[in-house]
Formats: C-alpha cells, sequence, structure tokens
C-alpha cells in the first residue's frame, strides 16, 4: 500500500514541482494533484510529469486528500490553510515548506480544526532550493542528502509527525524535529544570514566593478539572484531573530576591522585558521 | 619568433604553474625555467608539463632569462626581486602576479636597476585562482576569460608594458592598465572583501548549525578554503583600503539592519532587487 492514496501540493513552483517528481519516483501517493494560479505553470507541471492532475480550484483539488502540501510563497501560507480548512477531510495532515516557522505555526496552530486536532498540521522546511524558481528548475532528487526541518509543539500530533518523518525520509532527506522558534534561530544563522550578505554585497560593490570580479564575488554573489520578494517577507516574518543575528554580524565586523586597523595579524590569521579548518571540513564527502 | 627566450617562473604553485602551462600551449617561450624551494613540487611542477627545467637556485635560473615572473607568496615578492636583481640580464623584464599592489611596486621602484630601467618592471595581478593552492590543482586554462590588471607608473617603460599587456592577452585575459593604488582600491572591494567576509561568516555562524547548510551557505564561505597565510598577507599589505573598504561595510549593514528592524520593507526590497538585477547581469554570457 502507498502511504498516501491523494496528495494535494499547493504552489507548483522548486519546490512543489520538485516534490510532486520526488513523489513520483519514491511512489509514495496513488495520486498528485498540483494547484496552481496560472494555467501556464498547471501545463508546464503537468508536462514535467510533476503532478498526475491539475487545477486552479484549490477547494475541489484538495477534497478527500490525505496529504496537503502548502508550497507557496511563505507569505501566503497562513491565509491558504485558513481558506481550505473547512473543506478538508478530517485525519488529513497538512504540511508546509516555509523558510520561517515561528509566525505560520503560531497562526495555523489558532485554527480551531487543527487545535481540535481534527486536522494535523506538522510544520516543514527543506533546506534545498536555489537562486532559481519555478516549476523549469524543479528537479526529483532536490532533496536528495538533503535536511528537512520539521517542527513540533504540544499541539502536534505523534503519529502525523512521524508520518512526515518517514516521508522526508523516503526522498532522501535527513529529517531534525524542533520547536518553531528554535528553528527560526538556526535558519537565521545558517540560511538568512547569508542571503541578505549576498544581497548586501552585489549592491556594496561599485557595478563598474563587476567586469573584474572572479570567482570569489560571483559565489559570494550567487544567491542574490533569488526572489527579492520572497526574501523581503521572510525578513518581514523572521524579524527579530534576523535582527539578533544581524547584530552579532555588525559588532564582529568591527571587531574583525580592528584586527586589520590595529596590525593585530596573529589574532586575524587565528580567525582565518580557524574559519579554513570549519570550511574544509563541510568537504571531506 | 617566439615572444620569448627564456622565461623564468620563481614559485610554481597554483597561478605559477598554470602560467607555465599557458605559455607552453600558447608556444609564448624557447624554454621555461620554475623555480621552486623543494626537490618535492619540482618534480610535480615537471609532471605536469608546467616547466621545461627545474632548480632550487634561484641565482642560476634567472641568468639569461628575458622574462622573470615572480609567482610567490605576496609576502615574499619585493624580497626576491632586490635579491635577484643583481645577476637579471640588462633588458629582462620582471613582472608579478601579486594580489596587492601599491607596495609592491613603490618598494621594487626605488632598486636602483628599476629606477634607472637598466630591468624593467610591470607590476601584475591575474584575477584567476580558487580556494585550492599548489601545482596540484594548476591548469593551462586557467587565465581563458579572466581579468588581469597591470600596473602604470612614472618609472614604467612602455615597450615592456605593451609586451606584457600582449602577453596576458595571448593566454586569454583581458587586460587593464591602471596605477598601483587605484588596483588596491578596486581589489579591496573586488576580491579581498569577499575573502575577509567568507572566513568571517564561517567562523561566526555556531559549528554544529554547519550540517543543516544548504548551498548558499556552502557557495558563501567556499573560498573560506583559502590559504589563511596568503590572506593574512594581503590585509597586511593593503591595509589603508581594505580599512576603508570595511568601515563603508560596517556601516551600510547598520543600514541595512534598520530597514528590518524598522519594518521598511518597501526600502529593503528596493535593495535586494537592486541586487538581484545586478548578479543576474553577470549571467547573461
Amino acid at each position: 500500500m502507498k502511504m498516501f492514496k491523494k496528495v494535494t501540493i499547493i504552489g507548483v513552483g522548486l519546490i512543489g514541482g520538485s516534490l510532486g517528481m520526488a513523489i513520483r519516483s519514491a511512489n509514495l501517493a496513488e495520486e498528485i494533484i498540483g494547484v496552481t494560479r496560472h494555467k501556464y505553470t498547471l501545463n508546464l507541471a503537468k508536462r514535467h510529469k510533476a503532478i498526475n492532475r491539475g487545477t486552479l480550484n484549490i477547494k475541489r483539488a484538495i477534497q478527500d486528500a490525505d496529504l496537503v502540501i502548502v508550497a507557496t510563497p511563505v507569505f501566503r501560507i497562513v491565509e491558504i490553510v485558513r481558506n481550505i480548512i473547512p473543506r478538508i477531510k478530517r485525519g488529513c495532515i497538512i504540511t508546509d515548506v516555509g523558510s520561517v516557522k515561528g509566525v505560520i505555526v503560531k497562526e495555523i496552530e489558532k485554527i480551531p480544526r487543527i487545535r481540535k486536532r481534527e486536522i494535523y498540521f506538522v510544520g516543514g522546511h527543506p533546506m534545498a532550493g536555489s537562486e532559481k524558481s519555478g516549476i523549469s528548475s524543479a528537479r526529483g532528487n532536490l532533496f536528495k542528502d538533503s535536511f528537512c526541518f520539521l517542527t513540533e509543539t504540544p499541539i502536534t500530533n505523534q503519529q502525523a509527525l512521524a508520518k512526515i518523518k518517514r516521508f522526508w525520509r523516503k526522498l532522501g532527506a535527513e529529517v531534525e524535529v524542533l520547536s518553531p522558534q528554535k528553528h527560526d534561530s538556526i535558519v537565521a544563522y545558517i540560511s538568512h544570514l547569508p542571503h541578505i550578505l549576498a544581497y548586501h554585497l552585489s549592491v556594496l560593490v561599485p557595478f563598474e566593478y563587476y567586469k573584474y570580479a572572479a570567482g570569489s564575488f560571483l559565489d559570494m554573489t550567487r544567491i542574490a539572484s533569488s526572489s527579492p520578494e520572497l526574501w523581503r517577507d521572510i525578513c518581514s516574518m523572521n524579524t527579530r531573530e534576523i535582527d539578533r543575528v544581524l547584530k552579532t554580524y555588525g559588532a564582529s565586523i568591527s571587531y574583525l576591522r580592528s584586527f586589520i586597523n590595529q596590525g593585530r595579524y596573529k589574532k586575524l590569521s587565528d580567525l582565518f585558521k580557524k574559519a579554513k579548518r570549519r570550511r574544509d571540513s563541510c568537504n571531506k564527502d
């Protein structure tokens, strides 16, 4: 028996589309329904074999679903879950792929049918993606050897959590379960900060110097090609943690600057050596 | 007739070794002599066909050379040029590949035989490389479609400059001639800052979060695997420009932080959009 009878993916872009492909090739669902806002994307999703069927009608799409995956831009997740909840069948699991978890999980757990556990919500965040977006960049192996966060709160149903955990593992991801708050604090460092810095560096360096750029600058700024709207929304939804990290960041940049302008080169090379040791450890596999 | 009769490369690492290979395949020299400090590197350089002959004896290696390329760590360039200068033949061109030009050109142009233009010095800096180092990472096409800076001062001999310009173009690089000061100010932005930021970010992010890293963090920190000693030396040799850039950087990080913690999301998304437009323009080719 397959893991799910009917999976509905709302939003078939890079992540939603890749999920559809991955679910198909891991054979986890009898049927995958895709929901998009534009006919064009729907046709693309079918052509990429990311979904079995597609519709623009979200309410029809979620009828009788066992699993609903909300893979829309992060800012729309709560509103979509609120809208679909009256028509979702009892016992269905809803999950999402939003890069922020605190506000999303908090708002969704205020919805009565979720609070009463007629329907289960498990917050999710696969640490996979690209500076590209859209179904055309989707690929079925996007989650292989990736990391996926799942959230747990006092409202979380343990069986639903275990099932979503198994689901992500079958797609090749390593899963970690944590509180929404802990999630937001970790990703502020490991994902939100790097994106903000890439945008910042791209604007800071005079544009007339771009022609001289070698691999170092191009690597450091690659993710500045990511969606500005998505990252504005992430900043507005994880403000407290991002602000905390940026404060620490600014202070330590001043500190590092003092090593250079005070000629404390021993300190500076100790910092560089520590950085290299850490970064080299990522290349071991 | 080939461009040079005898080319001597002092320091056969990533850049020196790649230069040897590139000179060979572009057929620019009758003979390429390599100088290293260790027999082991010399053998490797010969095996990689980066040089025709090699020696540990720098004074023998430079005898009768038409072109001497100093491709050692940046901190040793001036000292090496001072040591070899008495034995270099009149009319020979010396060039280097150091990432800093101000102090290097200034010190070398104090040497009497350079000042009197018995021997010509042209400062160089190919914007190519990698976080890896050593002859094993060298490759003959490293400079293809790269950028190379050459310096010009009142002491610079125009024919020597024109020849070195032609030399780099034949290796596939686009060449720009500028003052050592202008060079140091440009690379502080486009190369030195990115490296310092990559080291800094690698140390700032708690090491226990590394396991969650996706492509964004790995890209932003790739060059933190670069040689700590090299980058300490670069910081100590381009202190003024790097300090100036870091000051601007720190101030603009505070500014960006204020967009987030004061909820000025329109400003934030304008910045992100500008960054994306700029960065996307690098992907056009």
